[in-house]
């Protein structure tokens, strides 16, 4: 019997979720729409039913745990708590929820601390005890490993880059607050700088042609779009800044860049490690690389959840 | 024979070293003129005859470690590397050059990461995981503690919260860059702030009557001076948003304020904290607290220097 674990990617819009082997293949995976369930129970049983099909199709396999990467998802409480771009509201208990349905252990995190797993585990950080992994795609998310340890923090919050303060009264962030890093570097937050750029330049541009999105603005500056490469350049200097800062605090050996916006060809992480080194501290200049995903997007999110059940059961041998 | 580490901090101005035990009991101490030693090698030997003095006065005791606490100070290499601060310049193998002296083990680090594993050693940060020590004293330094574990970085050189950049473009920092943190907050950068809100008010001070230090703005501040308190809550405010953007990175329990300024009576942590929280990120607010070090400034520094000693052979037991 081959040991596998679940990974599961719970979003704003899909629900992603998949066998994950200990080598880190995805060997077979499902999505559901999230906003179709009304309750997180009404999905988790969906999930049940998908996995239980999953297991049908193959009778070689043993299921050893479940990994949930998941909005504001609370490692050490095994929660989803208050997560904005969810139907559901308040504090809802995973851990609970999945053991109607699985006799499994059952391990929460949010999505860019999974990736941090997955990316540690089976993909460019492997062996590297200090990195960040940083996602960008509604929203900005990092997760942060140091002394090759995830940085939870007392409550299991740690690792909200995206909501470190870049601007004192800058703009509007879902939040509550102001200046948020996610509100400038994130695919809405190119979309703001989009607007305030075209409300600014005379350039002519062909990024007003058509409904402007985080896409529409990459494809612009692959084209060599003025305006367009203008809004790159000012979205990489203020995640460089982010990040010079952020080394300042951590020091990782590499910056790994996650998801959406960071699959736009090179157009954000090269001007990004430009930024970023001409605001580093001399010590460490020249010396951190940015560097894309080890995965594709689609299966990277039920990698990385998956990884959590692997990263977790080696954790338990190594305190064993 | 009773185990004893010594312990050594090394300053621009002075260096102080000590006879450390296993409770954290600083059972003597010396301090010498750091700038009496035209090389690093002179200042050793200085110490090695300290140290001898020490151990002739007392037959009871077995020296098992030396931890030493310096500017710029490096715990993978073992070497101070560039301190602006110091008169030596250049990459300074401390581990070698103590070697010539004493046959014993040799730990290196920052004061601000001595001070951090002092204080989970033996002060307010015992039995805490994740937590953070600003040191405020000329400049401003950065302990960071997570998962148990000083954050040394892949290199040794995290924890530089000091020269995070909160202003692009703003007050020169000795570092060569601008707008770094310790240009606002710390003795020097509280004295920059004065010249600025003296040239810019016309409110009469006391503050003008003499010299102006960070100690004759805190004791102006003590007397209700409203310049003096208007500084303080300048620097307060910087240092309470960089604490909520620290805080979003890592996650501590506490906030331990360590050294200079932070003496200075309930002026700066108070209104600190009061800025922290409106800065912070709502599932984060009242939560941390920021509090003063445990340790009496003098001996503070040299048993956090022997603590290092201490917690390297807990590590070693631990991994055994």
């Amino acid at each position: 019997m081959k040991k596998i674990a679940i990974g599961i990617d719970i979003g704003g819009t899909n629900t992603l979720f998949g066998l994950v082997d200990n080598s880190g293949e995805c060997l077979t995976k499902k999505s559901l729409l999230t906003s179709n369930y009304d309750t997180p129970e009404k999905l988790i049983k969906a999930i049940f039913d998908g996995v239980q099909e999953m297991k049908d199709d193959r009778n070689d396999i043993e299921i050893i745990g479940i990994g949930v990467g998941a909005p504001n998802g609370n490692f050490y409480n095994g929660t989803i708590e208050y997560a904005p771009n969810l139907k559901w509201k308040g504090v809802i208990n995973l851990i609970q929820l999945f053991r109607k349905y699985f006799d499994l252990p059952v391990y929460v995190t949010n999505d860019a601390n999974a990736a941090a797993i997955g990316e540690m585990t089976y993909g460019v950080a492997k062996g590297i005890n200090d990195f960040v992994v940083v996602t960008l795609g509604t929203g900005l998310g990092s997760g942060i490993v140091s002394n090759g340890k995830l940085i939870y923090g007392h409550d299991g919050f740690a690792g909200e880059l995206g909501h470190t303060i870049v601007e004192e009264n800058g703009r509007d962030c879902a939040c509550g607050r102001k200046g948020c890093l996610e509100t400038y570097v994130s695919a809405t937050g190119i979309v703001r700088t989009a607007h305030i750029l075209l409300a600014k330049s005379s350039k002519p541009s062909i990024i007003s042609d058509e409904k402007i999105t985080a896409k529409s603005i990459a494809e612009a500056a692959q084209k060599g779009d003025s305006l367009a490469l203008e809004i790159f350049d000012y979205t990489a200097k203020k995640l460089g800044l982010s990040l010079a800062n952020l080394v300042a605090i951590t020091s990782p050996k590499i910056i790994v860049l996650f998801g959406g916006l960071s699959n736009s060809g090179e157009s954000i992480s090269e001007p990004t490690q430009k930024y970023m080194e001409e605001y580093l501290l001399q010590i460490f200049k020249n010396k951190i690389k940015i560097t894309q995903s080890f995965f594709k997007e689609g299966t990277a999110a039920v990698i990385g959840a998956g990884s959590l059940v692997w990263n977790e059961l080696k954790n338990d041998e190594t305190n064993k």
